[in-house]
């Protein structure tokens, strides 16, 4: 069924600009860092009192493209199943924001894009960039749009740190959050999955200390990287179900060759990704992620002290890369800072991938939330 | 300490070599392969009726030198905590036989070695073997050692599936089995990870279809491979306990270089790993350890029919990458099969490397299981 029919409109992607010395923006580092593009996409209306904008965050490899159809194009955005009318964040009440974060490749600024002070693509050039960074910027975009208090922010995984983020950063900005299978701080393990990605894509040759625009791209280092991001996104559970043992069709005679189909299924994946994201995006996102901690020497207690938002921490059961005792971690600090908050652990296989899947359980609790936030 | 202040004899490698025609050797696949060395080491002294005989079987990375000294070398072998005297596997009382596995890189044939037919390494000339097939080598091995029966075989990770491999292929030549910290089949999270590894390896130029020999080794790719090995033997808590969210001292200036402790380590031991391992036998081992299913179409009861030894069976709690929950199925095909099987789930937060660290409690199983099976 064409897009059309679904009674979608078709959306665009939107870009807003800012750049010292007008708006100033320094990063976490101390380094003034600009001109600074942000990609976004709008759903739904602001209505007149502007208190029902929700913004939503994305993961490492997502977009500001989170619901709905661009022209052209068959497949909808990354949360379709929870952004539009009559849905878990329902576009007819609500006016949907989702942004492409700085140092990503999808529109905003980032190592690909161009320094004009060299007309070149940064590369390695790009300064280390936080969360904190990422969730600055997006402040603007929000100053910007004359949103002066969101009604929530929203996201998984690393769209969650943002929302700790948010939190944090700006807790007078926010009516509620809704953090879902993530984490305060990047635990060891979790760094060192992202520093074999990271290590994976700079021992390709192609990879040339970030310098691979116009020429080769780093395509085995990077499929590397996202392969084994998607053993983590998955569970045993899952991975038992979907492939088993299951000997891959068409196997090609080279002695290795993948031979089973979970072997085929990631190299699709890793192959596919290298053709939508950029290698060194991704090194720079991966950095951000791992350099996370709200923590970092503070107490539990104090971590959410400042805050007066309500918060639903969202778990599930066989996320093994963000496990629920993170999870729980965040609603304890919660608590310790007397901050309004609930926990709900879903029910899953699909692991960590869940936030993504688990649409109608997860959809039911924002719904209901954001009733309890839209009363206030 | 040095090695002979503590009591230790030095030991030394030894090697046996059988060929076509005199010993035909086939591989599963039906093909015909030799020559076949296995380089071995026994340890304590073979009875009068040949009836003390203990092998050990190892993991992926292992070799034959299981316990005490080289001359020479200051690290004892692999698995010195257990084999020696007074130790789990006590060598006053048991003669103790490790060999280096066919595929491996540690003395035993395997493509790094010479095919007498070019002179030339063999390099993807090498068959694919399977665990089967390292298990029938090793029986030539005992054979030539006049060895009827084995009072127990024993190892952990891919070890543990060479015991129950012995125990399907040659029920008749064990009293005993300890299969620790391992599993009846190779599940697909599991393939995943072995998967990614040897996409690493073959993604490095330096691999060249395999004929490296001679010329720089794909080393990116195999400390890439081994890094993401480590993870996997590692748990989230231990990586906890060990790194926390340290940073690294002497962090070069580089901004991509390791920056956490865990990442410096796991470079530091993948690093190390290029220098002691072949790629080659990296891909060829890890092939065998994915193709191996012992169930293969079988009803679960089917696995041991023909068994009559007994078997300890060892799990930990913490190991992720070989979950208590498979040798749990390991214990049901025992039990459904009227195997005199016992089961023990070590309290550990080491993950699947406790096999090689929890030495107390694991001795001391196997130390009283050894009595009841001596008994017999």
């Amino acid at each position: 069924m064409a897009a059309q029919d679904r009674g979608i409109n078709f959306v665009e992607t939107k870009y807003f600009s800012f750049s010292n010395p007008l708006n100033e923006f320094f990063l976490e580092s101390g380094e003034k860092f600009g001109p600074i593009t942000l990609a976004y996409e709008t759903y739904g209306e602001l209505n007149e009192e502007k208190s029902n904008a929700i913004l939503v965050l994305h993961a490492l490899s997502g977009d500001a493209h989170v619901a709905g159809f661009h022209k052209g194009e068959n497949d909808p955005g990354w949360w379709d199943a929870m952004v539009g009318p009559g849905k878990g964040l329902d576009t007819e009440k609500y006016f949907v924001i989702c942004s492409n974060i700085l140092g990503g490749c999808k529109g905003s600024t980032g190592p690909s894009s161009i320094n004009p002070r060299t007309n070149k693509q940064y590369g390695l050039d790009f300064p280390i960039i936080t969360v904190k960074d990422i969730v600055n910027a997006q402040c603007h975009l929000i100053n910007h749009l004359g949103i002066h208090k969101l009604l929530t922010v929203i996201g998984g995984s690393m769209g969650g740190m943002q929302v700790l983020q948010w939190a944090v950063s700006y807790p007078d900005r926010i009516c509620s959050a809704i953090p879902i299978a993530t984490a305060l701080k990047h635990e060891p393990q979790q760094i060192a999955f992202n520093e074999v990605g990271r290590q994976a894509i700079m021992a390709d040759p192609n990879w040339e200390m970030g310098n691979y625009y116009g020429h080769s791209v780093p395509a085995k280092g990077l499929s590397v990287a996202r392969m084994i991001g998607h053993i983590t996104y998955m569970s045993d559970i899952s991975m038992g179900e979907k492939f088993g043992r299951n000997v891959k069709a068409n196997k090609e005679q080279f002695k290795f060759s993948p031979e089973f189909e979970v072997e085929g299924y990631l190299k699709y994946r890793g192959d596919n990704f290298v053709k939508r994201f950029d290698a060194n995006s991704y090194l720079y996102i991966t950095k951000a992620i791992d350099r996370f901690d709200l923590l970092n020497g503070k107490k539990l207690g104090d971590v959410f002290k400042a805050l007066k938002a309500k918060i639903l921490v969202i778990a599930f059961k066989s996320d093994w890369l963000y496990p629920a005792y993170q999870s729980l971690e965040i609603v304890k600090a919660c608590k310790l800072a007397g901050v309004d908050s609930s926990y709900c652990e879903i029910s899953s296989t699909y692991g960590h991938d869940a936030f993504l899947l688990e649409i109608e359980e997860e959809s039911q609790l924002i719904r209901d939330f954001l009733k309890t936030v839209s009363k206030r």
